[in-house]
């Protein structure tokens, strides 16, 4: 069974560039990113040592794995475009089925790391899980040889699993991110110091690494405090979509409240 | 100006346990707890050498100051229960005024932790930003030197400021772990492991801690990407509240998105 050490990769966003970075680091060779733009991909060539295209055509044919990691969208167009010549391919998406790539190749997979990219922000590899899934046994075992040269947590996941822990991530991470944005409004608007609410961002989420989301509830909806909910919703008089989405989640606390202890 | 040394704790919640722990750690000396309710508050008199009571008229009269640490519809009974003979109060409320303390002393404040607290969870005072309020400038330094023996960030917050604080507070700590808790409910679901979230969960709050969450926002509603959300609220349906939720709230990023970029 051959190691994967010869890489292509093909994007240029967020994933793409966190990826290819860890790979490098990990003693990985980037032979080449391939992206329909250039100035990230020729950046992101620089940093890891590889060649850059933008040509469908040019693209490698010697690398021991491809890994698209493009959105959802351009996924098919991407995979449709280059001729893989039957070599591994996988993509990184979190709700594409991996049978999208048997059109590619006949050897293919899914390498999805459950974590959220910035680009200015580094990520330590080594603590994302990663979601595998191969079309052969073989091409799972190489495929997962790679991932744990990366991270500590490497799981095969089922498409259609992959796809509700997606769902569950948006839960858990866009939502709650949306969340700080209203905070951070609320505070700015009041000419209040947002820094003030980071640690208390932070202990939440660290709550939850040890204690059920469901135990660690706080706040007047867990506590069914009417008089506060009350003033906090005239507060936010200003705000009338902030105001019913208040209403609405506090809510599901309290009912969820009745659920555990009633 | 006399030092704060001899402390009478209010209460026995999550806030008052940790409070009377952190005090006695900084070398303050817990004189008493006073509870209606016993058990608890007999467990914290324990763990900090304190005498406990659960008699109004039994309140020690010989402390520095009273932190009254109890629900918002529990502070005024206790507050008028209590003869504290001038001696200085502070309750640690986010959203009541200190002018509640008015008719109970003629020296009183706020000292309000902005931290979420669990009882079984052991938290860093050093950590915690404190919100502190006073009726006199010399109550304010008393306080403001009391703060800083357990805390590294102190400020002087009024009582309308320090309700926006707690306003702005359910936005980043109640909702986001309502947020993780519809994630374990969509992870056990369908037999999916929680824990795999839980990097991305820490994450998320990390990002925040030195980008602007407008700018850390990720996943498919700031990308618009249709398809996914189309295909998440289809897999919501057992979930019609979760459904609505997700929905609202794509809605509400999708639109800060075109905020920024238009």
């Amino acid at each position: 069974m051959k190691r994967i050490e010869k890489i292509v990769t093909i994007g240029s966003g967020n994933v793409a560039t966190h990826l290819a970075i860890a790979l490098k680091g990990a003693g990985k060779e980037i032979l080449q990113i391939y992206s329909r733009t250039s100035e990230n991909a020729k950046s992101l060539a620089d940093k890891t040592g590889a060649e850059f295209t933008n040509d469908p055509m040019e693209v490698r044919d010697d690398a021991d794995i491809y890994i698209i990691a493009v959105s959802d969208d351009a996924l098919p167009v991407v995979a449709g475009n280059i001729d893989f010549k039957n070599n591994f391919v996988v993509h990184t998406s979190g709700s594409a089925p991996m049978d999208i790539l048997k059109v590619s190749s006949e050897n293919y997979g899914v390498f999805y790391p459950l974590q959220t990219f910035s680009k200015t922000r580094n990520v330590d590899f080594s603590e994302i899980p990663v979601c595998i899934e191969a079309n052969t046994f073989v091409n799972g075992e190489r495929l997962k040889n790679l991932a744990i040269s990366l991270s500590g947590d490497v799981r095969f996941v089922d498409s259609e699993k992959r796809k509700v822990l997606h769902l569950a991530a948006v839960f858990a991470s866009n939502f709650p991110n949306f969340m700080y944005s209203v905070a951070q409004m609320i505070t700015e608007d009041n000419s209040l110091d947002f820094n003030i609410l980071k640690p208390l961002i932070l202990e939440t989420a660290m709550k939850v690494q040890d204690m059920r989301p469901t135990a660690a509830q706080t706040g007047p909806a867990i506590r069914g405090d009417e008089k506060i909910m009350k003033m906090h919703i005239e507060m936010l008089e200003k705000y009338p979509e902030f105001q019913k989405l208040y209403e609405v989640l506090s809510e599901m606390i309290g009912r969820e409240s009745g659920k555990t202890t009633g």
